[in-house]
């Protein structure tokens, strides 16, 4: 009934690690349970999953000092993308001894022949103070590039390790080459980093970047709140990032205590007839005289026409609620002649671009250095993964068949700091 | 030539101060020069004008325990508002042991027979904590009550001094409070505080507020270069408040050190032409491939067909300069096949909300308790004025005929950190 | 081998819940496992507990409308507290309909019949903004009260439900209470929040305040770094908290990324010898010119003279560290003739007097209601538990037996970090 | 009655400015008042002095391309030297086109044959991010070097304008340069940038990295007041930095609003008797329980055996009034058996590594610039001031006989947000 989730990797492991191993204590054949909440703990009844837990092993299957390695950042901006791109030279060079780190630049584009930005070789003075500033060193862009190209490129440099550090749908571009490179039967390993300022990332309990996310959208929601409570019948609304997922609706409007209604991908909601948000906005105003409404980007979707637009990452884009929202909201209390005073705060650029709190620097560099683990030891395919404050190895194809959503016990968190009633 | 400058205020001034005036030294017959930069320090051939310094006097004309205060904030947000609300109570109360000090609820509103909101006593549980809040304590609304109104509800409950908290709007209509109360021969005081988060007020150098603006349109600001350098052709723009005078702007511009164009209302700048901002910026994107505009909300209001609207305290609206940059430099790199990535960013509900910053936490206790000192030795119908680094009297006409703007040295310190040409 | 963990309560639960249930999911009969990093996961060989989880249940003991509650907050600051009292008095009042919320002052003292101040009824008003700002509206105090005298405080006011926030001092005094009332067989409920800024409660992966401290002691770190980069031969020691465990040392370290030794009580050094940190500190600064170094106050222990002193909390004072190593270090290069600059810093009072960050906010919450959650279910004897990322139910004497401590894998990432060789 | 102060130069001035000078407005000859406040200030019956006004001049003495220039940073560690330097940088280079500038290493000791850090050229990409970070990128050094050694440096090095960025003692050391370069009949100009967290420099109203210094050490009384409020009978003692001049006591008061007593070397104190510190302090603590201390390092001299030792720049050093203060307190309480909770913090060297604050920022940036200007311009033997708002050239004899103290109203203000007795 349970069963070990198999992790590709090269092989055989014939070269002893220079780490220091003693004070790791034995990883190497341990295993977590992927799922430990049983109504049945006795009887094992359903089936679980065990994983590979992610750290040093003791043989490698890259030699140190022979080893190429690229990296390269996809996708949107996230807080801690130099505090990962720091910790992985760091972990290769000052630990491993690993000569050559070759930063790409502007994501999967930096791969291209005709690139705008040659890549860069990182050393240590490059990377010293990276961690200090929010983006990333080497730049980013969105958009997938033929898994034929980038694997020329990796050959035609002799990388022997890539680290691609990015979302769901860069992990995906990612799988595409450790394909193409099976095809070509090369010894390439190609270890993920996920990245995922929405925290949705499926085994990844937390992602870095979002609670530097949720501390700068807190800051945002208490002036919204000010906004709201400083003159009469104040009303804000504050659009926060989560396509497909209200975490950081849902961490921001719990940090911040300040929020009465929250609105999620998750939680669908009305906006008319009694128990719809207008109703039930117009009753608060009336009592208490201002209000505040964080809302997901994505929450709301089937209250707006369907958009067919993609970014340059093929996620599908979305209508804009907030500004939907916005203006559904002033239109109501004009036509019922109700005066208020509405503010509108859209703070995602400014949230994201942010250097990484004391938290997430934490987490980045153990999520960087567990990559460096894995991809030495010869792991492909793979992104590291956390469950339940352990880091483990999860097959790239197993991480992005879908998203991680909010749980009801996450969403009851949620309502209890609210106080809102059911909309829908 | 030279001439002082006279205060209007009530008198004879009977009453002994209570606190300890040996440790100020002697204030009362002092002045200052308006104007201290001689071409001819010897001569003084021009007409100077001397104020009367601001400070407690020996001698007040109202006596404390009979006196009754009213104080209202009006307009927008600005930090520190609570940090003088709580200064002016503490120095009422506990130094000058005035009982009752009673605050009025939502801008000049809060006079009307149909507020929406009963005034409020203060006391010192109530203001204890609210200087580490944003917003007002009060709350604020915009727009003129009749001064009729207004000193009706003084007369009738009996106030002596009146504190308004706000712009030159607000400090209009304190004026006319003045003009009501001198007809009905009442021996109330009116002493307004300047409150202009853009720092626009005549004879105030700094206003309290400013420095907390900066700092946080700089946070904006340097997440704005971020999003710019960590793409390819990135380019950001930020709007910051500042109706006629791009003080914010500058401050901002100076204290990031990251910014390459800053537009104010003082500095008239083309978009189209050789010298203009569309060419000059495709130039530096093709050299350095990202850019940053910090545009005051005021600035480059000839570009734009003129708006005749008006919000509520009177002020005319600017059409969004901010919006109307975005879209011209959009269509501009589209027309030209330049794929540039672009992010607009306004962060002033964000700015403005916060609580003050240390420098102006400091700053609203000084203006705060002159106000008090000020008003207790019965001058009225002036505004506290801040004359290099000295607390003034300034007579409210004469604080309100036109707005402070930046000087050509103070345009030149922002040229010298963004390296901008000439736009004109 | 496997078995659950037997908590106490009182019953039968004969009382219907107020809260919305059905957001929750099902949480009533389930369970996790404490351990589940397995060598062997198909055989479950070794012995393992299974934890009931923390959460609403269906059907309480007390009648809300009836129930009495007092809370009290022990031993030294932590960041959080308030946090946590104003969640605890939000979710009983407004989610459970509890009318009564007594808050204890200072300490267990407070329940004697001589405390310096009298018990303070809680409102919404009262701990409305308190979450902003450190320490704890009730006071603290150390050291135990007889819980005879305790009881007596609870029978008389007809308490039913004691919340006690403090470490393992204070939690070994809940169950003496505990113990006491089941001698004179009284229905009333004792739940325990774990309040370490150590980090070192068993059966608690992370307690609240932890990421507050470790944020602040990286901010001082930085400075220290400062201090001694800038001078030739600068050399910073640093001294944080922990006494018994290096939990802030390690993260703050980690965090910093500035550290070149770290010091703590599980892992012993040598001062003297050819590997004693005295002669590795020499090497380091003949040839890199300045070092920071971090040192937990319970490091190094075996290098002083034992101390008989005990705190009133019962705690074994130790001798202070920091200076002592100060001035060994000091002494060792005045001995050798050698000038460096030495910088001695210990910012504890700062550090755990700050508010919570946002990420300890957000932990404050779910410690708070969890509590709540469990002593309307009649359960008592426990604290609230964090293991793998679940809130569970822990017997107070299970969780107050030792003290965790850094395991080899974080002590791993420590050496990693600041790169330190083996000092013993 | 009034004068010119006349300011050192070197001359003809015949290079034409490369600057865009038309932005700036007329400098040229304009002058500013000493002292503008008048008890008759039609009469004009006390002397008065004019100062040159700072900026650039249309004339400059220096060919840019073939100047070379040498900047030094002395002294203790302040907020904004990285700044300064950065901003010095730009300023020739980018504005004026000076090709070469010389870093001297770890203060004046660099200069030296035998120093053990050879000098750094700077450039861009050197000073590009480093106005983010505390401390100084040259490093510093207290104590003198024979003006001698440094002049030998410069003659050899060909350099032709020398920086020294430091404290009154630095630029006493910079005007024997001057005499030296004098002797030698050496076309150097010598221009210092004042430097001094405690802002006691005379000429200059406010200097940089005061604001940033009150800002932390405010953060750090609040912390205080925390710890002493949540004991009872809690005592916290702060200890900051003021030699001399209580400047950073007294804006850390006013910016907190939380302190009781503030001690400032300006304003003698008593211990004992029934207006003495401890007196007051007992009925303090018996009425309210908790007191917040703020101790500048130079207050209650007086109290203390004198000293005779001196550091290394030659100041006379401060025997420790904080640690005084703590045991006296402590001996007074213990004596009447009275318990207290005391806690001791003393700062210093966290709040002056911190990098600048925004309102520094700015500062640092005006500082630098002025310096660059007055320097190409052949200006020497000056610091630069600044008096009412306005940067001025102030020659270093005159700027350094003396240290600027707090002035009465200052204080007073000071004893407002306390509410203190006089305790002498």
């Amino acid at each position: 009934m349970s069963e070990k989730v198999q992790i590709s990797h090269h092989g055989p492991c014939a070269v002893r690690s220079p780490l220091r191993l003693d004070a790791f204590g034995s990883i190497e054949s341990t295993f977590i349970l992927d799922e430990m909440h049983y109504h049945d703990p006795l009887g094992l009844g359903d089936a679980v999953q065990f994983f590979e837990r992610a750290g040093p092993r003791e043989q490698l299957f890259f030699e140190p000092a022979q080893t190429k390695v690229a990296i390269v950042t996809c996708g949107g901006l996230c807080p801690g993308l130099n505090n990962v791109l720091r910790s992985v030279y760091l972990q290769l060079h000052y630990h491993y001894g690993v000569p050559a780190v070759l930063g790409i630049r502007y994501g999967y584009a930096g791969f291209s022949p005709d690139a705008t930005s040659a890549p860069l070789w990182l050393n240590a003075e490059i990377v010293n103070s990276i961690h200090q500033f929010g983006g990333t060193l080497l730049g980013t862009s969105r958009g997938p590039v033929s898994a034929d190209i980038i694997v020329d490129f990796l050959q035609q440099r002799g990388i022997n390790i890539l680290f691609t550090v990015g979302g769901d749908g860069t992990q995906r571009g990612a799988h595409a080459i450790v394909e193409e490179i099976q095809r070509r039967k090369l010894p390439i390993s190609v270890v993920g980093i996920p990245k995922t300022i929405d925290d949705d990332v499926q085994y990844v309990n937390r992602s870095f970047g979002y609670y530097t996310a949720i501390e700068k959208a807190k800051e945002v929601i208490d002036s919204a709140h000010v906004e709201a409570r400083c003159v009469h019948n104040g009303l804000s609304i504050v659009k926060v990032m989560g396509r497909d997922s209200g975490f950081i609706a849902a961490g921001a409007t719990i940090a911040s205590q300040e929020v009465n209604f929250t609105l999620v991908p998750e939680v669908p909601f009305k906006l008319e007839g009694e128990r719809g948000l207008l109703a039930v906005l117009h009753r608060r105003l009336l009592e208490r005289h201002h209000a505040v409404i964080v809302v997901a980007e994505g929450a709301g979707q089937s209250l707006l026409p369907p958009s067919q637009e993609r970014d340059a990452s093929g996620n599908l884009l979305h209508r804009d609620i907030g500004l939907f929202l916005h203006h559904k909201i002033r239109d109501h209390f004009a036509s019922q002649r109700f005066p208020i005073v509405i503010r509108y705060l859209d703070p995602s650029y400014y949230i994201r671009s942010v250097p990484a709190s004391t938290v997430d620097s934490v987490l980045c560099d153990s999520f960087a250095r567990h990559a460096v683990h894995a991809a030495m030891a010869g792991k492909t395919d793979i992104i590291i993964g956390l469950q339940h404050g352990v880091f483990i190895h999860v097959p790239i194809p197993m991480a992005t068949t879908d998203r991680k959503r909010l749980s009801s016990e996450e969403w009851a968190s949620v309502v209890t700091a609210t106080g809102q009633p059911d909309l829908a």
